[in-house]
This record gives structure tokens, sequence and C-alpha cells, in this order.
């Protein structure tokens, strides 16, 4: 590697939550430079996020139109763009990126609706360009370790995904006294009443389908509305088939009063299980028939090699939601360099999530409501 | 108490699980003696089976009606009979002893059908004799706590109840290879092909119902067969909606490979959750808005007067499923006694599982099946 | 068995802590009746306490002198006489009934001075009578798979022995205002001034042994009093040296605010470890050398024939303290009924403490104080 | 914040284990830039290493002396050296670069003796710089509550800390079959017999004097060597006293096998305990006397404004070592670039480990040599 690479941010500012994550992320394993940004709405805000961040004034631009015309045109223009605003705008800034030849790290959901994402997994098939979309919790070495050992077969076959992402911190439960101070991800208008699958649930659907290989094919969708004045579903229960022949649950919430984040998963297959939380994310339960179960834990015994390239410290210094993160910008990172440089980026993308899991969020989304109008088992349509 | 309980066991022979558990659980508090029995329907065994327990061999009956008959015959005859035998059996052996005049304790599910269970509901209430049915769970001090800190309002209204029984032993989760082996439990003949819901699904029910207060009114009912060869389902998913407004679900398995027991819930209202597993039985969280989870512990700081009094050890000495099982025969048996003496037993029954709690899980059974059949969600028809 | 085992109790009675525990142990199993006691002092308490547990008002006694004599004299005379009074009496109510020809089951520690226990260990020998100590933490099933695994070489040489007992109950941890309402274990003239070595080091320190299969053969101890008020120690930190090359540790407290029991252990060899806590007594972890962790619960994959066969219940159900407790009752009755039928007792004597592990304890203690006293390290002189 | 400081680092290349680490925290707030080093004394290493940072070959110096004259005399010379060479080494690096007016962040322990201390104590008074020294564990945000909490009151008057750090990493606990691959932390010439003082213990005592606020004034200790052929004790035990009263254990190890990290404190006052694991470090056990136990989480209820500040995402998002280990460096960054600024540094020092507490450490080495070799509790000398 001869320079870093260089990164340009959309969103993601001093008025975001995950703006300064991001920022973290791709500056801890030196393989990304921040050099531009769009990085609010409120130019003011714009303008003192770029200067917190050293972005030099010429490259803190107000609109991301301009941002990606500017940069397309220089010679040391960004390599990549990061998208970290709201998910309605998703659409057209990553189009706008995409057409401007600039690859893509763009927060989940993908899109507002499946055309949108359609029209995404086209832009990117043309472009050529590498498409990542930041399901940041399979960063994690031991859920890509859950991944490979079902790959290898020690469970079994599956049988049964029960996905959990119930969270419940009071300010998420409850809507705010002044509904002008309503979060962006309570307004129907953002993703539709079923926001809450966009923003949750699209974490446990797309965890099953990494770790499990399988794609979720119908879906029994309830949902519910429960803190006062809320216009869109804050609990949500997904009934699920797989297209290996599981079955499956998703559960996501933003009224479980008290859970601080809620993501897990219990994984089983006719030979064994595999369980994990987020909450304490360095340790994956193996239990197979018959047996003791085992404790697997980061950069322990018996990882694979997927897991162990994943992980940065010894066994027993836990690394965090940061690193899970960096992986993501990792392996996009070295994919790149791999690509600048004409080697194969190919085994840096193997644990990359793309713009396809973005469409297939899309599909659940839709059939969830659906059947939620409509009562009963539906198809998740355009599943590949 | 100048004497024990006299106790005769129907089923609950050398040839049965739940038997030995029975016995020590009756005698665990000194307040009952095991004097007579029909304890398997093999008479070698049942034979066997009186004298390993010091029975008189006068006592020892082939057949439960006898037995029924020659007890309420003698003037030293039965207070309780305990009905410990398949399913299918309850409703005849139980209302044979109600004629007798002989207290019930029956193990779950009450009946096969909502017809058996309301005619034993009618049979009690004629009697005027005391029917307790074993939900042995509720017996665990922290369980009873649970109950208590909901009706005291403490997690606020409750929203969500999720409840869990997913097992996996490897002998429940496979069918034998030899069919004339497979467990009762495992035969469609002895409660249809939804046994499943009465064997470990009743549990979870009736725990929801124990802990919230409310009745399931409304269910929504996938169901499973996994294991080669099985002719009634090992896995269902129940979405519930319950009558204090809040929703839920049950989710029981027998093929959730490697978990041993799985019995769990976690309640949500609008102000905290309460989460229990009864693997770890003696500790229940308690998370409420705004603070720091605080674990619970059995016979610990906080804890309700029918906490305390279920406990029998010290802080930290832990009691097990034995001394829960046992608080459901001493709280009978204070109820019995109190009776005998002429005192009120009302208080010792306040925490009893009772007939009705039994013809709520036929009603449950029920509306899972036509939910299965016919899609959708429909309602739990009877729930009082 | 064609009848129960007779038991008296010395102590134990209504104004006891520990003779309810010892009551349901006797009972739970069906192998003993309680027929005779001397359950108090207090003669109103000892009737009480007798007629409580419906014991023969002429079984009652006043004293246990009596209740020798006399039971040792009836042809239906007590099989076995249960002693839970406090410690310095132990010596005179176990020499008494040994003396009459009848077993002993004496709560821990078995006498006050090395001196005491000598002679104990010399009358054992002589009456051929069976003397089991009360160690009822070696009745949970794992601690015996700890046991068992180390024997066989499972984590190769045992290196370290790390043993806590750190209780923490606001009671234990202050002195009451009132010094009469001061309990026995806090009275110097019960076991001197490092009576917590008797009353809770012991459980460590036989732990420690009973594990590793080694003696304890040297000490360094420093011992304090942090409750005002307090004339003995309520804290201990003990260094040790065994017989097979191991060193270690034991904590024991009163005043470990908040803990609620508060016993566990850590052992260690050169090929591995097994770690244990006694609140959560149905799992053991192992975690050998270069190998995921394993956790090993009660009655599940790879358990010792032993462990097998001191679990009741099928894996996940818990058998908590009180089974812990029957194991020690149960073990010692088979073993008196083997002897009763003309069987080899000496299988069920494997596990069962006895009154050479006694003698071992005050030996400890005895090098325990003489190191505080002296400083340094010291000999624990007599170990066999 | 105008720029980010410039930062150079002696050790730490591409055959260290702690230098990427290093690398990470120091890119991942953005505050500092990595632009010098004599990273290895293997001239191709430390070429490579510095090439893989993208450090300017000019500024890529071959001996950290040479590398601290001309950083000194640079107009955009480095602002801070990061020492990660082995202990031995510390002292005369520092003193160097102390020499040349650069602030210092050194690897733990300070020195290699007390002599060694003392004057590195003298240069950081005498040159007005700043010395971190690197107790990272101290980064973690509940970490810093505990001690805030201590401070409150929250636990009343400190009477016990037990202090753990057995590791048990196969390729610790097992000396090479090579010598000559030793690592150097068990060579004799590094740090002497007792180098796991140095090496692992540490950093239990150094949290012990940062969460009680008390320094160690007395030890007993005694030590052991366990792996075939090892020069270096691998097992050490230390009994403790404390300036305010308290006493306590230290118990480190690198045999204790299966173990992946080990450090954990328990620290009791006579009001409550609190209970803290390094593998589970976003957790913070707070128990009460007389109160239910609480589970204090990092960014949760109820966290003091050190730690709330110290930590970077909303709960249960674990942060990991890194941040906690990057926590140190932020501190250190804010203080230099508020001195810089003219402004107040002393807020962001508060937290800030430095050389009088690596100071502490070598007179605890010091004194427990002493005490292994004469036996008996021995007086930490020269604690302030």
């Amino acid at each position: 590697m001869g320079r870093r690479l260089r990164v340009g941010l959309v969103g993601g500012g001093l008025d975001s939550v995950i703006g300064e994550t991001h920022q973290m992320a791709l500056r801890v394993d030196g393989l990304f430079e921040l050099v531009a940004g769009a990085m609010s709405i409120d130019p003011d805000v714009a303008r003192a996020s770029a200067r917190a961040a050293l972005i030099d004034e010429s490259r803190s631009y107000r609109d991301y139109r301009e941002m990606a015309q500017a940069e397309a045109e220089r010679d040391d223009g960004i390599d990549l763009v990061v998208i970290a605003t709201p998910p309605r705008t998703h659409f057209e800034i990553a189009s706008t990126f995409l057409a401007g030849g600039i690859n893509v790290l763009c927060e989940k959901p993908l899109a507002r609706t499946v055309a949108e994402a359609r029209r995404l997994v086209d832009a990117v098939q043309r472009s050529g360009l590498v498409f990542a979309l930041n399901h940041c919790f399979t960063g994690y070495p031991v859920v890509r370790h859950a991944r490979d050992a079902v790959a290898a077969g020690v469970i079994g076959r599956v049988t049964m995904v029960e996905m959990d992402f119930p969270s419940g911190d009071v300010d998420l439960a409850r809507e705010p006294a002044d509904p002008a101070r309503r979060h962006w991800r309570f307004r129907p208008e953002s993703m539709g009443r079923a926001g809450i699958l966009g923003e949750l649930g699209t974490h446990a659907h797309h965890l099953a389908e990494y770790v499990t290989g399988d794609r979720v094919t119908t879906v029994a969708a309830t949902m519910h509305t429960f803190a006062a004045g809320r216009e869109v579903y804050d609990n949500a229960y997904l009934t699920l088939g797989l297209s290996g022949g599981a079955v499956g649950r998703i559960w996501t919430s933003y009224v479980a009063i008290g859970n601080e984040h809620g993501l897990a998963f219990r994984i089983y297959g006719d030979e064994g299980g595999l369980l994990w939380r987020q909450e304490d994310p360095e340790r994956l339960w193996l239990q197979r028939a018959g047996q003791a179960p085992t404790l697997l834990t980061k950069g322990g015994a018996g990882q694979s090699a997927a897991a162990l390239g994943s992980s940065r410290f010894r066994p027993g210094h836990p690394e965090g939601y940061l690193l899970a993160f960096a992986n993501i910008y990792r392996d996009l990172g070295l994919s790149l360099l791999a690509a600048l440089a004409g080697d194969d980026p190919a085994p840096y993308r193997r644990s990359l999530p793309g713009v396809r899991d973005g469409l297939a969020t899309l599909h659940l989304y839709e059939a969830a409501e659906r059947s939620h109008d409509a009562g009963g088992t539906v198809e998740v349509v355009g599943q590949e």
C-alpha cells in the first residue's frame, strides 16, 4: 500500500449518531483517509463537521451532487463515498456517486422500496464498482465463524433460525412530547409504517441469511404500535420459511424496555445449534447433539480462517463493536487496494454484504407489509 | 398437624420418568405419606413399584377404579390422589376419584379435549374438592415474585410476553429406530398431532397467564415436523394476543438440538421487563426504564411475601426443580390440612394452578390447531 | 429395602437453621424416618420440634445422653444419629453415640481441637461404625465429576487450587447491637478466634482435598477482623502447599458484602482447568490446553459414573442444594442398608466424607493459627 | 484542533505484538498521526514497519537516540514518543526523549528497578513534560466508574481488594522446545526472576490503587515456577495491606491453563462490593448491603461523568479493549492539545496513569522479592 484510500462522507456530521463511528472505523486500520464531505444538510453543521474532521475547506461541500461531480473530476478524487444519511435519501445519493464512477459504502437499509433497490442492483452491475452495505454485525469474528461452521456442516441441515432484535432504550420506546423532535426513524414518511424492519429487522434478517446461506422465502408478519402518539409500528413479529427448508422467526422491537441492544441469534440444525448475542459478541456457543456445549471465543481454538483473519488481538482481549464495524471497512479497503494493484479482490469480498443483500431486505419488507395487511403467510417474491 | 396426609399414586411407577419426582416431592416436607397406588398398567411393575415405595401390599391396586372405590370406603383412605399417567387417561381417572370424594393433583395437560376439560371443571365445582394441576414451574420462588411484581405494577402495563420452551434432548429430537419404542408423547393417538402444545407448550402458556394475570385470547399458529418418521409436530410457533392488550409469542420445540430444557420468559411492560430462565431458576432480572438492571434472587432483597414463603433456604443456596415441584405439594398440603382443621385454606390456594388453568390450555390447543389448518389469527374461544 | 432406616436427631430443632434442611434431606429419598430426637437444649423447643416432626413423645429426649442410652437399648432403636449442634459439642455427642454402637452423621467441623478429632478417629476405628461428616457440597453431581476427572488425568498434574468462600450476608458481616444476640459462630468460646476456618474455611479446604485427592501440607495464614465489636476473625487468607506438589489459596470471609454464598473453586493442572461455583452448582467449566472450553452440566454428556449416579433428574432440571445434601444421606443410607443386607457397602462409601476429613480440617486450623501468630509458612502436621 | 499531534514510535514494529494495537489506538480518534519511528532493532524490520505505517523514509530511524535528536531539532518534530519496547530498555529510551523535550507514553512496567524509576520521576518533574504510563485497562469506562463510585463512598470504607490476573495461554504456560525462541518476558535478564510482576502483576496492582485511591503498603509474596525448563517465576501470590486499612490479594500466573486473559477485581467495602472482569469489560456489578445487586453497564444509567466521557457508543455497543487503550491516547492527546492552545490540561490528566504509578509498581516488585526470599510480610518502602 503506497497510499491511503480517499474517502468522502455524505451525512455523518456532528448532528449524526453514526457519523463518528464511521470516522473511527475508517481511521482505525490506516487504510483510508477522510478528505471530502457533504456532512449535513445544515451548512453550518456541514462546515463545522468538516473542520473537526480536518477536511480541507475546499472539499467540504454543501450538497452531495456538487461533491460527486467535483470529486469525480479531481485527479485525487475520492475512491469511496460513505453514505450515512437517512434511508429515504440512499437511492438518489448512491445512484449519483455510482454514475460518477465512485465506489460506495452505504448504510442500511439500502433504499426505500424494492423498485429503488432493483435499480441500484442494476446500476452497480453496469458500473463494475464495489457497493458495500454496512451490515456491521457481520464483522464480528465469531459471526463469521458461525457462517463458516454452518457451511461446513457442523450443525447439520439447518432447521430453525431464531432471530431477536428487541431494543428498549427509553428514548426509542417513547415518543417525544414535542412531535417536532421526533427522530426520522419514527416518521412514516421515512420508510413507511414498517420502518422498524429497515432499521432493526434488516440486521436480524441479514444475519439469518448470512449465517445460514439461505434466503427467506415466506413470511407471516404481525406488527404493533405501543408508544402513545406513535404513527409507525414499534414491534414486529415475523415467522419465516427459508429456501433450504428451515423455518424461523424474527422479533424486533423498540419497546422491549430495559434491553440495551438485543440483537441475537439461535440457529439450529439437525446436528446442533449455534447461539450468539451482540451484547456479548466475542463468544459463540456451539452445542452439538450428544456433546457438552463448547464456548467458541474470538481468536480461540477451532476458529475458521475468516474468523481468525477478522480478529485483531489475542484471545481474551474484547474487540467490540468498533472493530466489527471496521472489518467491513478493512475488507472493502483491501479489496479496493487489491484492485488498484491489479490483484484479485475476490477474497476480500467474500464476507462483504452488498447491494443484493439490501434488495433482499426490501423484498422481505414488502412481503411483511403484505402479510400484515392480509393476514397469514405470503411469499417473499423476487428472492434469488 | 397431627398426621401426614395420605396419598395414593396412579401411574408414577418404576417405568415412569416423573414418578420418582412426585415421590420425592411429596416426602420432602413431611406433609404427606404415600400409602396406596395403582402405579403401572403392568401388574409386575405395579407391584414392584409399590414395594419399593413401602406401600402395604393390600393397598397396591391393579386398577385405578378398584383403588378409588377401596380407598373411598376406608376410614383411613387417601386424602389425595396424584395422577401421573399419560394425558389421554387423565379425564377418566380424575373423574373417578372426584366421584369418590377424593382430592386430586393431576399432571398436565389436564385432559385431551376441551370437552373433557369442561366436564372436569364442572365435576370439581360440584364436588367442592381441591383439584390442583401440576404446573410445577410456578413453584419457583422468583416466578411467584414475578407474578407479584407485575400485579404491583412494577413493569407498568404489560405489552409483550416472550415465552420459550425449545427443548433439544437427542432422545426427543429423533424418533427411535424401532417405532414400537416410540414414547407416548410422540404418538398421535395420545394428544393428536399437536401434542407438543399439551406437553411443553402448556408450561409456556400457563406461565404467561400466571405471571401476567391475563388470558391468551387470540393465537396464530404454525407447526412443523422435523424428525424423520415422526407423525406429530415437533416444533410450534404461536403468536398471541392477551386479554389485557399485550401481544406475545410461544416457541416450543423438541428439536432445538443441544438445549437441555429451554423454558424461559421475557415479559415487558411500558415501565420495565422481567426475564427468567428455568435452567437458572433462582434469578430474575428486573430491568426498569432508565435504571440499571437488578438481579432479584431467591430469598434476596425485595422479594414478595409469596416468594419468600416459597423459599426454604438462605439466599445463595439453590433450591432447584424439586423444591419448585414440592411447593405445589406444600401449598396443596397446607390447604388440605387447614380445611381439615377448620381453618381457611384460601391463602394456600392463591398460588396453586387448578382445573381452570387446564381448561385454558385446551382452549389454546384447540385454537392453535384451527389456526394452523386455516392460516392466520383465530380467537381462543371460551376464555373467561 | 424392607424398611426405612431409623434416625435420631441431636439439635436441629425449630431454633436451628440447619435442622429443617436435615429433615428434608433425610426424608426426600425415603430411606430414613426420623423417630427420635433431642432437638434443643431448651426443653420447650425440643418438645415442640419433636411434635412438629411427628416424633413419638416417648422418643423426644431432653438430653442426648439419655437418648443414646435409651435408643441403644431398644430393639427398634435408631440406626443413625445426626448431630446438628454447635461444633464445640460434637466431640462429646459423637463419642457418646459411638460408644452406644450407633452410626453417626455429624455436621462439620468435626470437633474443636486436633486432640478431640484424633480421639474420634480412634473411636470410629475401634467401633467399626460408619461416621459420615456432612460436607454437603461434595454431594453436587458435577463436583463428584470434577474429582473423577482429576483422578482420570483430564487436567494433567494439578498445579494450583484456588478456593473461595467469601460470604457477605449483612447479618454475618456485622455484629448485632446487643451482644447477647450474637450467633454462636461469632463467640470466641465456640471455636476460638479462627472459628471462620471451621465454619466456612473447612468447606473450601475439604473441596480442595476432595477434588484433587491431595492433602494440604503447608499453610501461611493471615486473618483479620473487620466488623466493629467482633472478637473473632471475619476474614482469612490462606496460602497452601499440597502433597502432590500443587500450591493454592483459600479465601474465606464473612464481610464480602453483597455475596450470597461465595463457595467456588478453580483448579488447574498442567493440561487444563476445572471451575465451579456453588451458586451455579450444576455447571462445571472444563478448559483444556489448546481447546475451546466446554460446559459440563449435571447429567449431561461425558459425566462420570459417580456423577450420573448422584443426579436425580434429566439434564436441565436443577437439583439444587437440597439434593446435594441428600446425596450424603443417600450414600450413607444405601451403605447402611447394604451392610444390614450383608452386601458390600464400600461402593456407597467412596464419595462419603468421613472422620479423617474432619481431622484434616483441624490440623489445618491449628497450623493456620500458628502461622498467623508467627508469620510465614508452617507445616500442617499430622497429615496422612 | 487545527492539526493532529505528531507521534514517533520506538519499538512496535512488525515483529511486535503490541505495536499494531498502539497504531490503531493512536489513529482511531484522529488526534494523532504517526510520522516517525525507530520501530525495531532489526533494520530491515524497522524499514518495513515504517513503510507499512506510511512513515516518510527520512523519519524512519535506525536508532532511538538518532530519532530523539533529529526530531527534537525539527520544527515539525514529534509531540510525543510512544515507547513500546521491552521493559529493560524503557529507562534509557524515556530518559533520552525527556532530555530532548519530548512528551512520553511508555509501556508498563516503567523500568527495571526502583532506582531507574526514581530517576524517571525526577526527570519528568524537572522537564515539565507529560509522561503517561500505558495502564490501558484503566481506560475502560466502567473501571473509571468503579473508581468514582469508591471515591463517592458507594461501597463505604474499603476493606478487601481481590485482584486476579491468572493467564493461561498455552504459549505462555510452556517454555519453547528451543530456548533461543524464548520470549523476552521469560528471560531472567529482562526483569529478573519476578518479571511476571512487572508484566502482569502491575496491572492488578495498579488497578487496586486506581480504583481504591489507596497505596499498597505491605506485601507477603510467594512465587513459583511450574513450566519445565523455565528460569523465572510463572505464578505469584501476593497478600497485601493498603494505606486506607484494607487488605487484599493479587494472584497472577502464566500457567492457569485455559484462561484467556484473567484480569479481574472484586473490591469490597463495609457497605458493598464492586466486581469486574476484563473479559466482560463493559459490565460492573454493584452489590450493596441489603439490596439486590445491580449491573452497571457502559454508558448506562448512573455512570459517573468520567465514565460517560470515556464511552463512545450508545449502551449495548461493546467498546472493547481497543477503545480502552485509545482512551489513554485520547486523554493524553486532549491534554497536550489543551496545553498547546493555552488551556488547562488538568481535567484530561485526572484519569491518566503516570510515572509515579510506575514507581509504585517497582516498589511493590522489590518488596515482593524481599518477602519471597525472607518469608513473611514486609513493608513496601517508599510509598507516598
